[in-house]
């Protein structure tokens, strides 16, 4: 089985962006906010913008199950107070779960969370509860910058985020560190903002002891882990330097990789120096990167070919990366698998 | 012929530092803001400063030039206002001139800029002027956020830095996009704020037209790049997704990547992905990341050792990245080395 831990819904009717054009128009103006009950998407819409789509590719690439959330640069945590995210993640959350209920097989639910720049992460916990209780979703996507590019939240090794790590913990759930939209000029939310965020996150864990306080937390950092594999050497180094232990003890019981490299030597590089139980495959399709790379005559992130292209990995290893590690980064799906007999 | 493109003067005497903190604790008191004559190093002070440590490594790792500016993370623009930055710069920039006249063969001088959060640009000009005329310079330091982690000037491709590009022009000389010290508790200083800052600045320089309107003005990114090699394939497919051109021809006349990656595997993607006219060899020795590897028994930071351990690298392309592609990029210092018959 080939899981891809890493998908965003990318591709929802045009009619959520417009019920969420008109929720970020009414701000300011309560008479004007739309309603839940405004936006109806029906399941025949659902079926076709993941079918044509999502569905569609991993047929295609042959991966098998992809793990599912809100997509990424519209969570736009920036925007509003907590009530305008909350409502936007109830309803973001909702569809994600009704995709789910359609392609039980395909489709496994991760949660955006109403973060709201300056508001406490312990008002994010009634969703959290909501999605893994009621809709049986596994992980959720934990964006450490809600000001979209200000920086302005303490680092993620801040009891300020205790009261998120506890809620983890309890549904033994982990948190895919993703930030959404920059709206600061300096940032490109692709090409700069998101890479950034990953290494930023990666270096915050680096500098701290949140892992002891919470040996069993873990956070799957996007993009490859931004800068991080490429500059191992220079993290080993601040490491040691620090009189910390190695990084294998000192992180990599808690922290681990997707694949979203969208080229050859970019994942044999992930694959050399990132041990590979720490190593889960995903591709973020449908999403930053779309086209064909004249290189390869291939979509640049059809990330499936850069695994099985992967000359020096072994079966056992590529297994462990197409799968294994994300039932065992996931148990709750490892759970859902199991009860349906995979 | 070695040239390391990327030194800082971090091992200036300490009398430099006391001096910046006294210039720092009297901000706000300027009865107790200390004269720029009461700091008094001696030559053979200075001597001793580089002779027991760049010199040293220098001929322990067989380079023979540093292109070498004042210590990155003490430039802290984010002080004060511009009177502050102006005198430390100003004295920063005075103390390498002086080392540059006691071992001309071994350093050519690169300038800090007295940049201030908010100021504009072309107050830096007359520093640029003086180093570049008096001291013999070779190229400049661009600060790209100068408030220190909070990313509040405009991107590089905004008119705002236009009349430091144009001087860059007039003189011929390059800049170092480098950040200072974060003062953002989000961001580790080297392990992040370094690396984001270089992503950053790349990915400002592709989504722009930056390089029309200057055709001749050259970047190096430092830190071999921050995440831009290692996903090239993401930038390339971001690119072209945008309908510009190839990166090569949109971004790579223009901007240059140095080697300060801190192990093999690093290196190895660097050489294999960004063509070898736009690698400079680099070492930013002695800067962030100390002490020994214990994988490959060297220093992390004697990234010599990578080049020369880079099996695929013909000796033409050697030579390039050791030295032709730093005489072509800072051509005042290929004149300087000319003139001495090099």
């Amino acid at each position: 089985m080939i899981i891809d831990c890493h998908g965003h819904y990318t591709t929802a009717p045009k009619s959520l962006e417009d019920w969420r054009n008109r929720q970020v128009a009414a701000l300011g103006h309560p008479a004007d906010m739309p309603r839940v009950s405004d936006l109806v998407i029906s399941d025949d819409e659902l079926r076709e913008s993941v079918e044509t789509n999502q569905l569609k590719k991993m047929r295609e690439r042959g991966s098998d199950l992809t793990i599912f959330s809100p997509r990424a640069s519209f969570m736009a945590h920036h925007i509003g107070d907590f009530a305008v995210s909350s409502t936007w993640a109830s309803i973001c959350n909702e569809l994600i779960y009704r995709v789910t209920k359609l392609f039980p097989d395909q489709f496994a639910g991760v949660a955006m969370l109403p973060q709201s720049p300056g508001v406490r992460p312990e008002t994010c916990i009634a969703e959290i509860d909501r999605c893994v209780r009621e809709y049986g979703f596994v992980g959720i996507n934990l964006n450490p910058d809600p000001s979209g590019g200000h920086w302005k939240e303490p680092p993620l090794s801040d009891r300020w985020w205790y009261p998120i790590y506890e809620k983890m913990v309890e549904y033994d759930i982990p948190a895919m560190v993703h930030v959404s939209t920059s709206c600061n000029a300096c940032f490109h939310t692709t090409g700069a903002h998101y890479l950034n965020a990953d290494t930023t996150a990666f270096m915050q864990c680096l500098t701290s002891n949140l892992f002891k306080d919470f040996p069993t937390l873990r956070f799957v950092i996007p993009h490859g882990g931004g800068a991080v594999p490429y500059h191992w050497g220079r993290f080993r180094g601040i490491a040691q330097d620090m009189k910390l232990p190695p990084l294998t003890e000192h992180l990599l019981k808690n922290i681990f990789f997707d694949t979203c490299v969208y080229h050859q030597p970019g994942i044999d590089l992930l694959l050399k120096v990132i041990p590979d139980d720490n190593i889960l495959f995903a591709s973020e399709m449908i999403g930053a990167v779309r086209g064909i790379d004249p290189y390869s005559g291939h979509e640049y992130d059809d990330t499936r070919r850069y695994i099985d292209g992967a000359r020096e990995l072994t079966e056992a290893q590529r297994s462990k990366i197409f799968e294994t590690n994300a039932r065992r980064v996931y148990p709750r799906l490892d759970a859902q698998l199991k009860a349906r007999g995979h």
